[in-house]
């Protein structure tokens, strides 16, 4: 009776619910603190203070039918500008309100991007291990997802192996850096080399193909880490961010979509862009809450505290002996598994511990642990770590 | 380049653009106080004192972490079961938390219905005329929309002729009462009819048949009538609810879905719309807007300076020798032309008035006149009018 697309969805979605289902019988059982629960991204650490005065403030000081009522799709004009003359002083570039989309989060910036670019049976390519929406995402506009395979060296993108997946129905290339889930910074070497990839093959194919960098993360990044900013890079670069982890907003669905005036056919993009920002029923990005980021656009959330969680838990679980990347951005651990990793993802639940199957992020063999959490967790976890990796003979 | 559903609505965009264009160009030739834009359904007057104390009070009280982070995709626990609660004090109905789902507004909550629903070349039906939008939601899933001819006689929605547009492809019917762009709210009797015409129908093709009851106007109604609640006359009902227009936060983009738990397979079509939620990149309704609404389920906006609005302008158009029906509710006029409805607008502009043809609607011959302006603006603009119907000898 409901649509083929959610049957199909709804049938999928009962391993995730599981997890949760699992995890709140854990608590119920052995109380909230002795649950280790790694399996999701919601940031543990408040907002700054910052955010609250900005809110307060926007009250305060505007009126309440300028605060709360319609915009342009595209998001109140001075709150873009701002944005553009942020992204202008940190990386050169040279946007205005003009190349700015205020979105739902990154997850609505995706999704108007997609909505915006393809058509049935369009091809978008991105770098395994990636976030598993993605694949709906791109099947919400009957396209097809294409899954470069993981480089499992150092889970740098592969260019070589890019080349070879790119066809003339390809459309865009996601990039998600600092990465979910490996917690990997995309290097500027590396970007270079796909930029190059990219333009030789518009060039063969006489095609326009995007790159459209989700960056949720890209505040998240430690020991000084540059994360390239690629529209300098690549001029059909189409860029999603969200507030969600680098203010802890996730709930507050606030982010925007960056299209630069050196992209094909810029204007028609942009145009349909907010067409399509209004048709999907998004209709414009929360107007309250455009308004309070606009005022913090030099805040950031606290990444000492998620430096000091994953330096620990890295020590942690190498210390198990269990093999791990030692991630430079996000907040995700990336850490192989002694064996299939839904296997191992079952085994740590014995001992409270809720990770996420490296299967779900298309890439067997490792698990992702999310370290926004309490660092308490992260201590009270690790005696159930060492059980875990002794189980199996590490 | 861009997709080719995104093509045809940029082309089709550019004559609501060029409203706004025209507007703006009045606006900075003749000054804004003397342009009378009637064409955005966006509320002049403020939101209630009580939202700005809400949002205050949420910040005030509640830890950081749980008002700006995830929760269910369906929304907060709490607030769905307060909103439930609210319902069925007022409507006598036994919904719970279970049976709402928090949404980015009524658009929002609109897609996320039609995604649980729809298969390609599904047909949706609908009144005219109705809001343009109707036919872009219904395409972003490859549905088909199916428009009954408007009932010109009261634009009370004509059963007899509902009944033979439904056939086998038929999913759902969209009711929007109080309505947009006509300000009739439709019957006790006109719903009980409309009832039987889709049981009569669900019957004859062994099919489910939704109402789909698009409700922001349902606190606009004047001189006491009442405007019926549609789960109480038809099971298998799916409301979706905006607080843009109850209490003028159209910016915020927060609603809700409620899916009775007697409609048919309940739980898979509740299931399938909190994942369409996620998929769609909604992911979840704004966090603060829904704890705040939440404290505010009591308050409305101000319907007294919208019944003196509508006295105002009904007055004045009718003295003018124009003929409207007297809008039960919602903020809109809806107004015959003299001439061809795309010509009459045309014509308004060399008055400064701006107002949408019903052509756009999918029913010529009438102009909608949104009138949730300052009733100053009504004030100056009947002069306007006036010359504008003796331009048509009337």
């Amino acid at each position: 009776m409901i649509s083929e697309k959610m049957m199909k969805l709804a049938q999928n979605n009962s391993a995730i619910r599981a997890m949760f289902e699992e995890g709140n019988r854990l608590a119920a059982q052995y109380g909230r603190e002795n649950v280790y629960d790694f399996s999701l991204g919601n940031p543990n650490f408040p907002a700054p203070a910052a955010v609250k005065k900005a809110i307060v403030d926007v009250l305060d000081r505007e009126d309440a039918v300028f605060v709360h009522g319609y915009m342009s799709n595209a998001g109140y004009e001075s709150v873009r500008g701002a944005i553009a003359d942020s992204l202008n002083k940190r990386f050169g570039t040279a946007f205005g309100d003009g190349n700015i989309i205020m979105s739902v989060g990154a997850a609505g910036g995706l999704n108007v991007v997609l909505r915006t670019l393809l058509n049935p049976g369009d091809e978008v390519v991105t770098f395994s291990p990636y976030f598993v929406e993605y694949g709906n995402y791109v099947r919400n506009y009957d396209g097809v997802l294409v899954a470069v395979p993981a480089n499992t060296a150092d889970f740098q993108p592969d260019p070589s192996m890019l080349s070879g997946m790119i066809t003339p129905k390809t459309k865009a290339l996601i990039i998600n850096s600092p990465n979910n889930p490996t917690g990997v910074v995309y290097s500027a070497e590396s970007i270079r080399k796909i930029a190059a990839v990219l333009e030789a093959k518009q060039k063969e194919y006489g095609t326009s193909i995007f790159i459209i960098a989700d960056e949720p993360y890209r505040e998240l990044a430690y020991d000084g880490v540059e994360v390239p900013y690629l529209t300098k890079f690549y001029k059909n670069t189409i860029v999603c961010y969200s507030w969600s982890k680098s203010l802890s907003l996730p709930g507050e669905r606030i982010g925007y979509i960056v299209i630069p005036g050196e992209a094909d056919e810029y204007q028609l993009v942009f145009d349909a862009a907010c067409i399509a920002t209004r048709v999907l029923g998004f209709v414009n990005a929360p107007s309250l809450q455009q308004l309070a980021v606009a005022r913090c656009l030099e805040e950031t959330t606290d990444v000492g505290a998620y430096d000091t969680n994953r330096k620990l838990l890295y020590k942690g679980l190498t210390d198990c002996g269990f093999t791990c990347a030692f991630p430079q951005g996000a907040f995700y651990m990336w850490m192989k598994t002694p064996a299939d990793d839904r296997e191992f993802a079952g085994a740590a639940k014995k001992y409270n511990i809720l990770v996420v199957p490296g299967t779900s992020f298309g890439c067997p063999g490792y698990v992702r642990i999310a370290y926004c959490v309490a660092k308490a967790t992260i201590e009270r976890s690790l005696p159930a770590f060492k059980k875990l990796a002794q189980e199996y003979g590490l």
